[in-house]
Parts: C-alpha cells; sequence; structure tokens
C-alpha cells in the first residue's frame, strides 16, 4: 500500500489555494503517494474531517476563488490532547506527510505537531498580506492586486465624471505592500503606508499644484493598517478643497478567480513541496526568491524579518511626499 | 445652415451615459442637426463649455464607464440671471433644442429654463438608483446590478471558505432595487431595504434552521437607505452566533463599461429623444414601461411617485422575514 | 407523501441554465412539491440519472456558466420503447411533474412524451440564439451578449492601435439577433445577418467616406449563419485597402457567469412554470413578451414563426448599407 | 532649455505599452527632459506625428489596452533617405534620445538608426509572444495569459455542461509560451507546441483511460505555431471518439485592460530605461532576469537564442504525451 500525503489550507483564505491543493494531490499521486484532503484546516485534523483526493473531488477547483476545503483558525491545536488526536487520525489512515497551504501561523503551528510526533510537513506560502518573510511571493497576492485594479478603474470612473477624490482603503495590517503596488498600478496620486513616513504638507502643495495645471480628480490608496482612510477623507475635503469620498474595499479583495500567475505559482509551489517531502526534507517552506523557487527550513523562515521590495517602496516614496 | 442641438449629462454619474451621448449626437446629426455636447453639466451651461460633437470627439466612449463629459450639480442655475447667461450660450450658436441625460433634479431644472426661454428639452433617464416615476428602467442600472454581483460573487468565495456571514450594503438611498433585484440574483439569504417590512425574530429563526440543515455561509444584502448594515453585522454575530463582516461596495457600483443592456436602452432612449423633439415635442421624457418605449410630459413624471416592481418586492418578502 | 417534480435541462448550453433549475427545486419545495434533478437531458431521463434535489446538490451552483446538470441531444427519446423506460423511472419515485429548461425541439419532445403518458410540463426557453417563437428573450442571451461585448471591446484594442480591420464571427445559425445586437453594443460599422439584405457597393462607399473623415479602424459583426466572414474580411482588404483579420468567438460566448438579468429573468421563468404546473396547465411554455411574464401552450410557440424585434432591425439597417 | 526624448510603440501591440509610455514620460519629466511622443511607430518618426508628452495627453491612458500612440511596420525605414528625414525630425524639435516599446524587430530598426545618427535609445521588450532573448518577461505577457484564462473558463463551462472536447488555438507563432502556460494555468488535458514533441499514441491511450475513470470532457490547448488545430480536433472525433469542437481564439488575446503585473512591469521597465539613457548607455535593452531588472546592450540581446523557462517545460512535459 502506498504512502499517504494529506494537504490542507489553513489561516486566511487566498486565491491559488485551491491550485495548489489540487496540483499537489495529482503531483503526489504521480510520485506514488495516496494523497488525501483535510476540510477545515487545523480543525478537520482534529475533528478527523478528511476525505481521498480522487478525481472527483479535485474536478472542477482549479478556477474557483477561496479554498474548497475551507480554513479556520483553532485555538484546540496549542493543546496537545488535540494534537496527539490530529496524530492519530493520520495513524489510522497511514499518512506519513503533510502539506499546509498558509501563512506562517499555520506553519508554526506543524512544525509544534512536528517536534511532537515526528511528522514531516511543507509549507506552501498563501496570503494576500504578501508578508511572509524570505519569500518575494504569496499565493493570491496577484489575484487580490487585479481585484483592487478592477475595482479602482471603476471608482476612477466616477471620480473623473464628477471631479471628485477617492480615498480606498486596501487590506494589510502590517504590510503596505497591496498599497503601495495598486497605487502604483491604478497611477494614484497619493498611498499611505505603515511602511513609509508620509507629510501632509508637501502632499498638499504637490496636489494642489497639480489641479491648478488642469488634473481634475484624485485617487488615494491607505492601507488598512494606517487607519488613515477617514482621516485622509476629510483632509482632502478641508484641506485641498475637494469633494472626497472614502471606500473600504472589504473581502471583494480576496475572492475572485485566481490569475494565471497565482495558477502558476501554485503549480511549482505544489511541485516544489512534494518534491521537497521527497528528497527527506522535514520541515521546508517554499520560497521564490529573486526569480528562483526553493525552500528554507522553518526556523530560517519564522525567525526572519519580512523585507519589501526597495524597488517598490522607492517607486512610491512621491505617493506619500 | 442647420440648426443645432446640445447634448449635456447632469447629476450623479451612471454607466450608459457615454452611448446616450454618443448616440445622440450621431442620429440627431443624420436627421440634419448640428450637434454639440456640454461639458460638466448646468455648469457648463453656464460657463459657456461646449463642443462640436464631431466623430474625432465621439470616438472611443462607447464603451467607458461614467460620462466623458463630466457632471455636476450647480446651485447658480436657480438664479435667472445664470440661466439667462446660459441662454444665451445657446443663441450664440444657434442650438435651438436641448437633450439632457440625467435625473429627474436636472429634468425640472430644465422644465424651468424652458418656462423661461422656450427652448424644448428631452430628457433621458440615468440614475442607478433607478428611482424615476414612470419608467421602468434608467441607464445605469444593468451596469451596477453586475457590478454588484462580481462584488458578491467574489465575497462570497470567502465566505464559503471561511464559513462566515457578510453583510453587504449597496447604493439606494430611498429605493432598495440595487438591493432586492441584487439580493435575488446572487441568492442572498436576506435583504434588508426601505420598502419592506423586516422581522429579526423570524429571520433568525429561518437562518438557525439553515445552518442545522447544512448551510455554512450567510449573505445579506442592505440598502444603503436603511442604516443597517453595522446593526445587521453585529446582530449575526451575536444572536446567530456566526462570525459576520461588513463591506460597503461604494462607488465601485458606479462605474464599470456600460453592459449590453444598457448600451441597447442608451441607444433607444437617445434616438427616441432626437425623435421627440422632431415631432415637436417640448418638455418630454424618455420611458420604457412594459416592454416599450415612449415618451410622457415630464410633468406627468415628475409629479408621479416612483413604484418598485411588484414582482421584485414578492420575490424578496421572503428575505426579510 | 409530496408528489414529485423533476427538472432537467436539453439542448445547447445557455447561462441562466442553472439558477432556473435552483429556483424552479426551491420554490417547488416551498408550495409543496418533492423535486429531483435529472442529469444529462433527455438521455438521463431513459438512462435513469435522477438525484434529489437537496440543499447540498443545490448549493454553490446559482453563479455557474452552463448547466451543472449536463445537456445532450438523443435520438432514442423518439422511440416509443425508451420513452416508455423514461415514464417508468419517473414512476417508480412518484414525479408526476417535469420542467424542462431548453429549446424548441426539446420542448416538442415533451409535447410527445404528454401525448404518450399524460404527464404535465412546462417549459422554460433558453438557448442563445433568441429565436423561440412568441418570447422576446430565451436565457442566456444576455450572458452571450456580454461575453461578445467584452470580447470586441478588447479586440477594439488592437483594432484602433494598429489601424486595421476586423471582422468578428459571433453565434447565431438562422437568427442574427447576437450579431445585430451586439453590434449596435459595440458600435460596429458593418453587420451582416440573415435577416437584412447587403449592399456591399454602399457599404464600400460609406467606409471610404469615413476612412477619409478621419476613422482609423473598422469593427465588422457578422452572423455564423451568413458563412460571410472570409468573404468580408478579404473584401475589406482588397476593396477597401485596410488590411483585415477575422476572428470567430467561436463557444466562449456560450459560457460565462449568468449576468443578473439572465439570473433576474431564470427566477421569474421558473416561479411561472411551477406556478402553471400547479394552476393544472399541462403543456405550457414560459413567456416574456412587452416586458410582462405569462405562460402559452405549446402548439402556439412551436407554430409561429419566429419574428425579431423591428426596433433592432431599424437600427441595423445603415449597418448593412 | 531641456534635452528632448521620444517615445514610441512599434511592432505588434501588447498590453503594457501604455503604462510604458506613460511611466516613461512623467520619469523623463522628472529627472530633468522634455519628453514627446510619436505616433504611428516608425512611420510616424518618417512623417513627424510628434506630440508633447504633457499631462493631458498622458491621462485615462494606464488601463487601456492596446497603444493609444498606434503602432504600424514600416518599410521605408529600411531606406537611408526616410531614416536621415525621421533624424530631421527629432533635430528640429532637439530630441537627442529614443525610448522604443517593441519587440526585436523593432529594436534592430532603432539599432541601424543609432549607427546612422548616433542618437541613442533604449528598448522596453513588449510583445505577447514572449520571445525575446534575454528577458524572462516581456509586457502584455501576462494580460493576454489572462485573457486566455478567461476565455477557456468559459469554454470550460460548455465543454463540461455537452460533455465535449475543446481544442483551444492560442497565439504564437514560433513560441509556445502563452500555449504552455495557459494550458498548466487552465488544467488542460493536452497541449501542443512548437518546442515539445508529441506522441499521438500515448495521448491516445491517456485520454481514453481518464475517460473511463470519470473524466466527461476534454480541453486541449495548442500554440498557432503548430498547425495543429484542425488536426486535434478531428483526430479527438475520430480516434477517441468524443465530439470536439475547434475555438482560435484570435485578436482577443491582445486586447484587455494590462493587469497589475504588466503595468508593474512597464514602471519598471520605463523608469530603467530612463535610467539608462541617464548613465550614458547608447543601445541598451531592458530585461528581466531571475527576478532582477538590469539592461544589456542590444548585440547581446538580439545576437542569443530565445530559450523557454526549462520547468515550464518539464511541467508541460506530460500534457503532450
Amino acid at each position: 500500500m502506498s504512502k499517504g500525503i494529506a494537504i490542507f489550507t489553513s489561516g486566511g483564505d487566498s486565491a491559488g489555494m485551491n491550485p495548489a491543493v489540487k496540483c499537489a494531490a495529482e503531483y503526489a499521486a504521480r510520485v506514488g503517494y495516496k494523497p488525501w484532503v483535510v476540510y477545515d484546516g487545523l480543525r478537520g485534523l482534529i475533528d478527523d474531517k478528511f476525505a481521498e483526493a480522487d478525481r472527483a473531488l479535485m474536478s472542477g477547483i482549479l478556477h474557483r476563488g477561496g479554498t474548497f476545503l475551507r480554513s479556520s483558525r483553532s485555538k484546540r491545536f496549542f493543546d496537545i490532547a488535540y494534537r496527539r488526536q490530529a496524530y492519530e487520525n493520520l495513524q489510522k489512515r497511514g499518512i506519513e506527510k503533510l502539506i499546509v497551504v498558509g501563512g506562517d501561523g499555520s506553519f508554526r503551528a506543524m512544525n509544534q505537531f512536528y517536534a511532537d510526533f515526528g511528522v514531516p510537513f511543507a509549507g506552501i506560502p498563501a496570503t494576500i498580506d504578501n508578508d511572509i518573510p524570505e519569500t518575494d511571493y504569496c499565493l493570491g497576492v496577484d489575484t487580490a492586486l487585479n481585484m483592487i485594479r478592477q475595482s479602482v478603474d471603476s471608482i476612477r470612473d466616477t471620480a473623473d465624471s464628477f471631479s471628485r477624490a477617492f480615498v480606498i482603503e486596501v487590506m494589510g495590517r502590517h504590510c503596505g505592500y497591496l498599497a503601495m503596488v495598486s497605487a502604483l498600478a491604478c497611477g494614484a496620486e497619493v498611498c499611505l503606508t505603515p511602511e513609509l513616513p508620509y507629510n501632509m504638507d508637501s502632499i498638499g502643495e504637490r496636489l494642489r499644484r497639480d489641479l491648478k495645471s488642469g488634473r481634475n480628480y484624485i485617487l488615494a490608496i491607505v492601507a488598512e493598517g494606517t487607519k488613515m482612510g477617514d482621516y485622509l477623507t476629510r483632509w482632502i475635503n478641508d484641506s485641498i478643497g475637494m469633494e472626497a469620498r472614502l471606500t473600504v474595499l472589504g473581502h471583494v479583495q480576496r475572492g475572485g478567480s485566481p490569475t494565471v500567475r497565482d495558477r502558476l505559482m501554485a503549480y511549482k509551489f505544489a511541485v516544489g513541496a512534494v518534491d521537497a517531502l521527497e528528497r527527506g526534507e522535514k520541515d521546508s517552506i517554499m520560497i521564490y526568491r529573486d526569480g528562483t523557487y526553493s525552500t528554507k527550513p522553518i526556523h530560517q523562515v519564522c525567525d526572519s524579518r519580512y523585507e519589501l521590495d526597495p524597488a517598490v517602496l522607492r517607486l512610491c516614496q512621491p505617493l506619500c511626499q
């Protein structure tokens, strides 16, 4: 009987999770594993929600947003008794290895599980915040950026029609990646993020100058983590004298059919994860850095600090001054 | 020299305005007018922002959202002195007739202008609220509904992935049309609008029953005018015990490339408006009722009360009980 | 035990089939039926591919294109022995009524089945060709038109960038509805359809005149049924002297998430179909005419001739002259 | 007076050209140039179609597909007399440097122009074929891939609904990059490209095995350059016994609003091009390799052979066997 491998998604959902699960299951089968999936993330590991990853189950999921396996956060998993229960669920099915698609919290949980019971795992980074250290890219980011782009392009129609300012708040608690890249991609005039200091005086001068020389609307992107949405909207009304509105994009950003980039990254991460487990790696995280896919042991990932692409920071600098 | 006709957009922007302007200009030219456009709505009439509607100007606007002529609200137009200025701007160009694409406020302004100076006009109803009396449809509604649909379909990905409730607030101050139709179209479980009384107790019972029998997420649509977004979100959290989030769609709903329905309606309204002026009608509003296009004098439109499609009301009834 | 009702899709697939099935099943359950679905259309009726239409089965289908029940064409159904087999499949489950979502061929098959075994049915018109007599609208048309619009808007980018002509062939064997409406909606310069005679000489003159006065690209829409795609492309190359390319849109037109209009029509047709069966109608087809939903006995539908909206014909006239 | 720089697009159009032009013009202005644009590519250089790249001209182009500057192919540019005419057009405006957004043919033309008149240039790679040597990425590829994805996802609806095979031909004359990546991203069962040898027997066996074990439809992607579309369609009909249809995606692939990836790449390439010219480079092409942006002299680019990403080749291998 072939050895079992189980795949699940954990933490906040992101586009690209479904292709990653599908590809990991199919590639694992090709190299000799019997693939399983777990529903409801860590909670499902404990509560025994497993299913064989056969063709019927994997069919029609590639192009769907979110995660068909569902995700969850689980406090019980911090308790060794529940982790033991999860381990028994693996044992009774002959599952010897795990692939987790999620964020660094989920990776840490798996690392603890490996310390407890010696079940090797591989982690595939997936979060729209793009804030996992050591990798330039996390699954779901490209789809989220394109959802934002479509929303902002739509808002621009009204901004331009009505000669108004729009402040658009995008997701990202500690990390302004989504805000910065979407500001660049959508040609916003202002971008406020946790990473870059801003100067309202010079922003004000710049905007007034632009409006004088013919600009008739303003688009500003703020990262959720700055909590500056309301303030900036009022400030544009009061200091710039242009009618301004705030739009909080919210969960629209998380969904949508995964883009080609997310699907392709999912493919490569998934193949890499199975290969890493095959090579005998025990606690590897897939990373994409400088155009190359590789793996790093979890402690190198989770003990690092996330650093934002300096080129993006430099390009955004003029938008907060 | 051929007689002039001027076309402009006024009030809140909506998809379908651009195709209406383009088609009105082209059709007017075909039947012998010299077509003009006015930028910035009523404000542009006063401030003399006219342009000849030639091929170059009309090119590449059909598929763009919003209104390339821009819109505005103008208090000055209530003042006869400014209206006279507007009239002189028409006279010096030989413009004898007007087509206004907008809402009932704009129609009333034109009616006053007609009373003052005898310039006949035709009104094309355009507002995403779909709340202009006597017509079943206003330009922009179909595009707005499809923008909402795409957003809600995207949010559903996360709702389903994470077994959560999402409350989605859509536009509509006094009119719940957008909320109701998008609730039906997106299969929402709950819909709160100004038009329909709701019963939180029976909604609660229904949702709890659904969740027991297997449903794992909830979508609720609320009309802006109800101001119930925050309340409903907390109520689902507290009374239903499911984690709930609020998303206010905002101006994303206004933009987007006009749908085929909006473009085709724009075509027919525009041809109808030019034809009405050709027939000698002085103050007609285009209407679409029971599948038929016709015109009504403005007083019949503006003195009526808007009534929502009873079939839509009936279909939505179960969503607020 | 409650009486059974079975719903299936038949003939060419179209967007709106899924919402129609879902709504018919849910509404039928609400008024006291036990709802079933049949996979694979008429073939599944014979081969006994039934499933209870419970919540789990109906979940997550509303926004999907095509038909999750799959469709088929079946020669066996012309044979009374197979029809009897189908009837026995109904009997053993207590299914007394049928709802068929499809085209007039499927309606006729059901009519024969009713003549044989007295099983009442209701038909919901669904075909992207929009060529079913007596109804102004068939499910799937609006989605198909918007898919075409997006493709043509995309092709326009290249046409304009490269000063080229593009001939775009859209679906529609005997009926030019899709071609005509998309030509209007996309601002095409030429539209060739089976319904309207064309004059290449006057088209040529018109295009040459347009190009002289500044136009830099040409979009032409041809209906599949005219078989004029290749010819027109060469003719533009040779007679107009502009580089021209042919694009056959093909099955891209059939898919895509149903638009709001298709979902709402599906809702109303489905409720109407169940209501008609409840009222005791035996062989009714749902129709939408002049803005109103009603039913007609099948012979009134299938013995009529389809007639295209004269307003659309009139608006398209200038595009083939 | 500040020194002039002119930007133009040349060769086949691709999404990302507009953002590249806009960003190059704005960034060039920021570092002290007077930016110009040239309409109609090389032809416009000769025929003196220049415009100052001021704010009004650059406004509203970022999110538009194709190239608003239009493109062309020009035989006259091979003639030194016409090149001299182009040079004079530069001289009379004080334009000392050029940025060309296009393919390798356009780069070579600029190289000749540099040899003739010593006007330094920088090239930004833009072509949906992704076949320019030395760079992993060309502007427009990501948008083209996502247009293909949407089309294939739409066709899948019908394929699945009707249990059919669809063969989809995508662009790419000598290079199968689009075909391979879209086959992977869309989960196609078969992919035929110029780069990979195929084995119809083993493909046939594999498909028959899949269909036996439950698969009900087939998607196959073929690169234009293989000219295998018709053959494969008939072969599936005849050898596999499943009804098959061919769809040639055509120019739909070229258009569409640029994705975030294309806009961001455009930004970085454009900044890089201006910086290279500022550093005194005379004949550099922007490249993106292994996650890093840099420049290479044209001869190193144009004398190399394009090589496809080996990881993509490996992942696609199973699809042609």
